[in-house]
């Protein structure tokens, strides 16, 4: 499959990795491609800058979004979440009418320091923001809720026995996800309904971010027990 | 030791039963006692009137709030969040100073039908509320993120394989919690922090209840694997 990947940082390179190593044929997004290879100083997750890891990666193309996106069969948005419906806009053909989009982004508020809060939560989420920006793409909420570690290779945390969601409109689109991430070692989908259910996931974030401060590292994710 | 559960409620009703089963002098709390025991009618959650549950249970004390707080060693909040800070105000004596006070309610909103969303969250919680209005409580929040059945039964989901969590400012109320929560049949503890990491457990609630709605049953836990 052709596979976009939106964002360059930790997320976006790790699910591209994983995503090229499974066989598909993946290019990374970002707005300014001359600006992302041009960067030297280390990204902000303390990760080395793009180029040397792009270096490290040559089979995996970088383009700017449109391009990226352009004959994508998937578009995956693991941009920042303040910053995803502008990636998604500058992405869209078409408003990526038919388009199955895979939101793995938080919408993570950093303005009042750490832990962050959200900037969308309770009443709506991200996922419904980007679905109602782009009303005919198939939207699927998924993988937010952990690592990009824990991400590609479940198996880091418990032998792989934890839960991952997915939640969106289209029963079509969720199976297609759902395949996609059982190829990537996960076990356990649940299928937690529509695309307003992304406010499950999303507002689990908080507790995920103390868990990784009372437990000092981020090799977690929970199982649902029942 | 004595305590007090103030609520009448299907959680109030739970954890003053295990809790006197485990050897504890147990009073529920409620704000008129005459009209608790007055009302026939099958309670919120479609449970037996209180008088019923009272009746089958009569080595558990009914009380008006401020009694049933008096000399409790432990005030246990099962009251409906809304209506929490209004409970504990008339439980409190001495504004609840050096008190324990266990916190287990979750701040739901029904106003817009179901499920509900949360009446306070992201940068502020339920746990801070009742911390901020009686500052010399040892408030402590635990037990929200599951249904009542496995609060006081947790073998009953996963061979009780599961997490619960503690959020506090007083490491020896947490402790003192944690014991309780031992003794209830829970093994996995997990101390979040201070009470501001409350926000967290609450702000898991609207994915407990997607995934009550996904999975059709609130017999059902989260294991923080790690």
């Amino acid at each position: 499959m052709k596979i976009a990947v939106l964002g360059t940082g930790t997320v976006g390179r790790a699910l591209a990795g994983k995503l090229a190593e499974l066989g598909h044929q993946v290019t990374i997004g970002t707005r300014d491609v001359a600006a992302t290879l041009a960067r030297t100083e280390p990204d902000g997750m303390g990760g080395p800058p793009f180029r040397d890891w792009h270096a490290a990666n040559p089979h995996i193309d970088l383009a700017a979004y449109a391009e990226a996106a352009a004959d994508a069969d998937l578009v995956v948005n693991a941009t920042h979440g303040a910053g995803s419906i502008e990636a998604l806009e500058a992405a869209g053909r078409d408003d990526l009418a038919g388009v199955l989009v895979m939101d793995v982004a938080n919408p993570l508020d950093f303005s009042a320091g750490m832990p962050p809060s959200l900037f969308v939560c309770n009443t709506d989420s991200l996922g419904e923001q980007i679905q109602r920006r782009f009303p005919d793409a198939h939207v699927v909420k998924t993988l937010n809720t952990m690592s990009a570690s824990v991400m590609i290779d479940p198996g880091r945390v418990g032998g792989g026995d934890h839960s991952v969601f997915v939640s969106g409109d289209n029963t079509e689109a969720k199976r297609r996800v759902a395949e996609l991430l059982t190829a990537m070692g996960h076990t356990d989908v649940i299928d937690l309904g529509d695309i307003t259910t992304a406010r499950g996931p999303e507002m689990y974030l908080p507790l995920w971010l103390r868990l990784f401060g009372a437990l000092g590292m981020p090799l977690l994710n929970i199982k649902v027990v029942r």
